[in-house]
């Protein structure tokens, strides 16, 4: 219906996170129609991207320079460390200008049954970070799923018997959440975790 | 907060149509985590589209040929021509596998407010075939929008006078429409345009 190489094109869209059939049509036909010099500009900024960009020496997280902008920025606190799984929680957690530590970035959680342990994610440079840099917390701000809680138990029993102290991200009720709306486990950690006021 | 040529991908993947901040993050660290080899091929494949990728010159979809696969193929019946305003419009009327005549896709609709007149979709092309080819139906099947209904308008009155037989896509309840969810517009249509059984 199309000649190959548009399809081939809307072939190569599915690749994107989210993109389905439909999406990556509608993404063709406005490149094609309206946008050719962004198109261009893409193609070229996939290609520099894809090849520089790798891991921050010191946090796994992307960036094309062997150390991130967060680690080099000398007005950071070095001894908070934040424990998170992917890059884009990072940049969540930046936007509410609640932290001023440094990151570490798992880039996964454990996972034995897809085959990701303490290897994948990192944990060696974890606590070689843990053993020589002075840090008196960290944070773990790992998902909220099974896995995540696997994974900050496992990390929290590396420092279990040092000075080092650790926290774990408050679960509660959301901000403008409604009780009717949340699921049972959600209500059930904010009664447990219920804080005083008076 | 992330490095220059992170932000660039993140920046540049927005150019895609639907494509907000969190999906262009979202895809950009799936590429970088996951899907290098997927993300260079759609760069090459980008660059070859764009640069290759034009017009069918006798219905203006989009070909890397002189001529696209629905024109060339000779068991579809020249004698019916379907006027269609882009090129996803005849992937949708071609999946129904309803109709086997010609297409000819107008790139766009009258509006004459965008400055888009009758020499931006192509009529000169369209009346040339019209004289020249025998055609002797054409189907309107420009969009129910205001834009599409003027667009309709004026090429049916290109053909008022002349043997070749004129239509336009049958507006009515879609399937599995509920009357009571429908717009007004489309119930009063579907109440003139009604059908006799018996």
């Amino acid at each position: 219906m199309f000649t190959p190489l548009v399809q081939e094109l809307i072939n190569s869209l599915r690749c994107l996170a989210g993109v389905g059939q439909k999406s990556a049509q509608r993404m063709a036909f406005q490149l094609l129609q309206k946008d050719r010099d962004a198109g261009f500009a893409l193609a070229e900024t996939l290609r520099t991207a894809l090849t520089k960009v790798g891991h921050c020496q010191r946090c796994q997280t992307f960036s094309e320079f062997p150390l991130c902008s967060i680690c080099t920025n000398p007005s950071r606190d070095p001894s908070q460390l934040c424990i998170v799984e992917i890059p884009t929680d990072v940049f969540a957690l930046e936007q509410t200008r609640s932290y001023n530590g440094l990151y570490f970035v798992l880039m996964g959680h454990l996972s034995p049954i897809d085959g990701i342990g303490p290897d994948e994610i990192h944990i060696a440079e974890l606590k070689q970070r843990l053993e020589t840099e002075n840090i008196t917390e960290i944070i773990l701000a790992t998902g909220a799923t099974v896995e995540g809680e696997a994974t900050a138990h496992y990390i929290a029993s590396l420092v279990q018997n040092t000075d080092t102290r650790c926290s774990r991200l408050a679960h509660g009720i959301p901000l403008d959440g409604e009780l009717g709306y949340l699921d049972t486990g959600t209500l059930s950690r904010a009664i447990t975790a219920r804080t005083t006021l008076v």
